[in-house]
């Protein structure tokens, strides 16, 4: 198929399927979702992925009718329905169907299961990027991965219309993330990027990241940077589930990076190498 | 009909209708809504829940491809299609139908609208109620009526369980507003309300209130107030578009207001005449 949407057991061509108007996301989005990439039909750090989304969920009480290697069987069995081996493996929970109200449905019932999967290549890490600052005005729930998103799609727009790949947010002059990436800098050799607090995201890439940063003897920092050291640093990054780690060349027009080139390819051949190790063709 | 779904056009009984699985408010929670009540037929204050509805669209760039009269009209003649004259009407729009990124799409289609009406009897508002109180962590925009709110679904819930009907919301010792109301208070013959910033939502119950203070010679201050005054309040008081002005008697177990009921109950018969007046039986 060229891309699946499934919900609750029925699946098709995603852009033919529809959903209750009752349900939940529609009017809170009430929902967590999580997201990784395919390559050659294999889906890439599912097992992280996996913990991530039960935790999401169970951190909203939102309660996921399917045992997790039922999930994982069922991303991994409708990823062999996909025309390409290639894709963005995409799957959310929301919390039922019914009237509108605002506590929780007492139907007895779990949370509607979501997947999509559209086909996505493998970006280029090495093309470098250019980003922008937006402060952040998100709520105090970033380490959940919900389905209230508006200040990232906001942050998003105002990047594209600026030429930019990405929005960097900051938070009283910390670095927070960006608005679909976590961000980390290289100074000095080390590799800093912000704590897993309420602020962030605790980013599957990034932990990939930090674990390549030790086998690469690498040191790392988690303690909160600021707007002034992201600009001072010696290479930017940001990284996410689609795009790994890319480097920015520019952030607000102002050149930044670009300073320590040699331990940012070593990064990125790194994390490169175990995508590509971890899905291979057998 | 007994309850109305209405999506871009196609309408029929609320919980048999669907919508599409890739419509943004899927994914990002990404839209804006409003809400009033109707009585005999007659939908209550729209004008003002139009203005604000618009007014929500704008701030957060959301093209609404219908004329203001032309949604008046609409829900006016879904309104007419119930079989109960006493109604929650409800609308919302989302931004648009596509392939999931955060960015907006480019398809140059307007916003996706719906409408829900369901059968809502206008409460008693001299029923007096108990509130907790809940840590405000929600985004900045809250002077935006969007469909990101699960950190109000999270506090209903736990007003819900703690056989409360509202939770207030305070931030940095600031009240802000309940999940799903605006909340005041009166002290020593004053109406204070919150002033409308971008930590609530200028709510239209909350207007009509000021303006049947101003009808009935009660001083008003927009200035905000702390958790302390709340609780030394001589009354506490909630609003919303379906529950207008209802009292706490209990806030945190502890006993409140009820020190000024004479002045309590003047503005809660002003507000309900109103209501009756403008939704009279031609």
């Amino acid at each position: 198929m060229k891309q699946i949407g499934y919900y609750n057991g029925t699946w098709g061509e995603l852009d033919e399927m529809k959903i209750p108007m009752n349900d939940r996301v529609c009017f809170f989005g009430d929902g967590v979702y999580d997201a990784t990439a395919s390559r050659n039909y294999k889906i890439f750090a599912l097992e992280e992925h996996l913990d991530r989304f039960y935790s999401s969920a169970s951190l909203l009480r939102i309660e996921i009718g399917m045992e997790r290697e039922e999930l994982k069987k069922l991303l991994c069995d409708l990823t062999e329905q996909m025309d390409t081996g290639d894709n963005f493996v995409y799957w959310q929970a929301t919390r039922g169907t019914g009237p509108r109200g605002h506590a929780f449905l007492e139907d007895g019932k779990p949370a509607n299961l979501w997947v999509t999967i559209v086909p996505k290549v493998f970006c280029d890490v090495y093309e470098k990027i250019r980003l922008i600052t937006v402060e952040d005005t998100r709520f105090l729930h970033c380490n959940i991965k919900t389905l209230n998103l508006i200040p990232s799609v906001m942050a998003s727009q105002k990047a594209k219309e600026a030429g930019c790949f990405e929005a960097v947010f900051h938070r009283n002059g910390r670095v927070t993330e960006c608005a679909h990436s976590n961000v980390h800098i290289l100074k000095d050799g080390v590799f800093r990027t912000a704590p897993t607090d309420n602020l962030i995201l605790p980013g599957v890439a990034r932990h990939h990241l930090i674990m390549a940063c030790e086998r690469l003897g690498i040191p790392v920092s988690e303690e909160p940077f600021s707007l002034e050291e992201l600009f001072d640093a010696d290479e930017v990054l940001t990284s996410s589930a689609s795009t790994f780690c890319l480097a920015a060349y520019e952030i607000d027009g102002k050149p930044v990076g670009g300073k320590d080139p040699a331990t940012l390819r070593r990064l990125q051949d790194e994390v490169v190498r175990e995508f590509h190790e971890e899905t291979r063709a057998d």
